[in-house]
């Protein structure tokens, strides 16, 4: 081992553009720590037997140490949980993609069981040729592979009446980002051969509240997905397995789960997802008609209620998660002084169009309390509105399509609540 | 219901290019089920009853019936399952994310349970100061998101001797393709100061094998990362919880699990990881040095051995993947033909630098045997070799980095076999 050098080196700056010297407070800690802790003098007891052996999970779970980072419900949103919602830890992941296994859950009447041999769609309506196709039909279709996100029309509804759920898993988890694999719609519709009349499709589900929306043509024809893999694998039971829709951009309500019936229509149905639900009462009490695709939004994960700073002041990355409905992620501003000043975050990566986008903002913490939020700009030139601009335009009767700026009370001991500023 | 015609309608013929009117097979018997199916005429049990509550699973697995999409061992390729491997079930997977749960394992003394308060990651060697992170350290640091392939040096090994494992789960199942999140190993070395002749890092793990292997610093500082999410979630204990090294494009034993320590040194180690172990020996019995990079390669995933053809002649999707450590895939082009004639095949997305690509090509089967092969080529112009090839630069007596094509031979009855053609 070289000598103990005191003092950071002269690269050691270069780290954190921005942010000066913001490395060295983890440096010294770091250089302190290189003796005398026995975690480093001893050799561990992990590191003296034998491990797992291969056949001990044939199918991997995560290590009992993440188990608080799970789905979770609220107990009180709902009457009960077959007709509820959990909500995925989005303050405890990283990157863009959601695991399957922790992606929100929403349904109607359960999630019900279903094979593949039992599963048939059906396509009807005003279409050349009626057609029912077996889930092995639907796999000799052309496929594509396309990561989108798939946020609920009422994710962080419950905030449109102030600051009310304390933490970004509630507040902001009924979305999740997944590489979907799956024949385009387009396709199917081509083997029935859409009729000059039919000028929307009505889809529903095999569950009983078979949660039946429509969707008009030009959008069934561009980039809807009837997918049976999402992250490379079959769709889990509660995310419809052995296959849903995919409609990229649009609230996740459309996105049928156990997809079973397609029906071109020359008109909406105006069923009772589309009409007494999913659609934003404006002050006057008249509902907008259509409100599918979901506006920019974005929320910072970390430091959240459920993601306290716990290393005190110096170095601390900021960081979240960015989306828009109608195009692709270009920028995300963060401040931490509740909107008086503002600095562009990095992008994870470029912009994905209707896929979640990841943002960090590495700043040096002076220890002071922070009013953090984030602002998103998506390709269309649009900009994520405040809770108030929200509220000028749309009242105070609305639950769905709530894409607000969020707030994040960081005190001085780094811990955070959800607060609402002006 | 419209009127059920008959025959295709003028838009059907369309969906498949190349592949003139495969399509109305599917459709012909998809209007014939159109009546008197009892999963179309009959309302089924699902669809009256209520299904699974939102608390059913917190952290979601699989349904049942895909029971079989798993990890799987061989036994009699190694003494033991401690120092074995598991293979991931890509025959069975589609798109390009392998999920963690059936990402495949390989560990050389077992796969070690460490908490994040346990975990110490020490920097040492010819650096000015040495330094010892913590876990909560690292999450200080700027972090990184990219997607990258991980394959063992060993995928494939056994066909070297011909045709041996029946299925691409087998031939080719260690290899698994994730998003990571972490710190860019440049980053920490800029911390640490590296001396003007440091000129490689040797990394280690915390299990009693250690796994040491050396890097060259150019590589080091390139773009190296010292990963803790895979999928946007912590790494799974199999996969190196809570830290591991993530080498891209390089072959995954210098992916360290459990990563330790890294020693900044002048020349390379030399451990048995990098001399006896992951090298390759010669015709004339010489080892070839460093053999880092995973060069360019492909393989069809369905049909296979595992994924037979079920449904009879007609419209049938090859689908299979590809990948290169020395860049992005370019073009992949299919044989069914044992080689005679190429058809390039469509690519999922384009290409990732040193990630996974999905390829298809849309087909109408004859119901005559195939002999099917894909043939990857990457953006640096390399193509991959067939096994004459490759056995004419590296003779007999190698085990590892065997990136030759792979032959399915699918007969008239739809199943495939591993085999090995001039």
């Amino acid at each position: 081992m070289s000598d103990t050098k005191s003092g950071p080196g002269a690269t050691r700056r270069t780290f954190l553009k921005g942010a000066v010297a913001a490395g060295s407070a983890v440096a010294a800690a770091g250089a302190a720590r290189a003796e005398g802790d026995p975690l480093i003098t001893e050799v561990q007891p992990w590191a003296q037997g034998f491990g797992d052996g291969v056949d001990a999970t044939p199918y991997g779970l995560p290590i009992s140490h993440e188990s608080d980072v799970v789905r979770r419900n609220v107990e009180w949103l709902t009457a009960d949980t077959i007709s509820s919602i959990n909500f995925t830890p989005i303050h405890a992941l990283d990157g863009t993609i959601t695991p399957q296994g922790c992606a929100f859950e929403r349904h109607h009447s359960g999630a019900i069981e279903l094979t593949k041999q039992d599963y048939r769609l059906m396509i009807n309506g005003m279409v050349d040729t009626p057609l029912v196709f077996t889930y092995a039909d639907l796999e000799r279709f052309p496929r594509e592979n396309r990561v989108y996100f798939c946020e609920c029309a009422a994710n962080s509804g419950m905030e449109w009446a102030g600051a009310q759920l304390n933490g970004a898993q509630f507040t902001h988890g009924m979305i999740h980002n997944m590489e979907y694999s799956g024949v385009s719609l387009r396709t199917l519709l081509e083997e029935a051969g859409v009729q000059t009349e039919g000028k929307w499709v009505y889809v529903e589900g095999a569950d009983a509240s078979s949660n039946g929306r429509s969707i008009p043509m030009e959008k069934a024809l561009d980039d809807v997905l009837v997918a049976f893999k999402a992250n490379g694998e079959a769709l889990r039971k509660e995310h419809g397995y052995p296959v849903r829709l995919v409609v990229p951009g649009w609230e996740g309500n459309m996105w049928v789960k156990w997809l079973r019936r397609i029906e071109v229509t020359d008109m909406p149905v105006e069923s009772r997802e589309e009409t007494s639900k999913y659609t934003d009462v404006l002050a006057n009490g008249i509902a907008r008609k259509w409100t599918w695709e979901m506006d920019a939004k974005s929320v910072v994960t970390s430091p959240s209620p459920q993601s306290p700073i716990t290393h005190g002041k110096g170095p601390l990355v900021i960081t979240g998660l960015a989306w828009s409905g109608r195009g692709a992620i270009e920028r995300v501003d963060v401040t931490i002084d509740g909107g008086k000043t503002w600095q562009t975050a990095r992008l994870g990566a470029a912009g994905v169009d209707k896929a979640l986008s990841r943002f960090y903002l590495d700043i040096n913490w002076d220890g002071s309390e922070m009013l953090v939020q984030s602002r998103a700009m998506d390709t269309t030139g649009y900009v994520q509105p405040t809770k108030t601009q929200l509220r000028g335009v749309r009242g105070l009767n609305s639950i769905y399509h709530n894409n607000a700026i969020q707030t994040w009370w960081v005190k001085e001991t780094g811990e955070a609540e959800n607060v609402e500023i002006s």
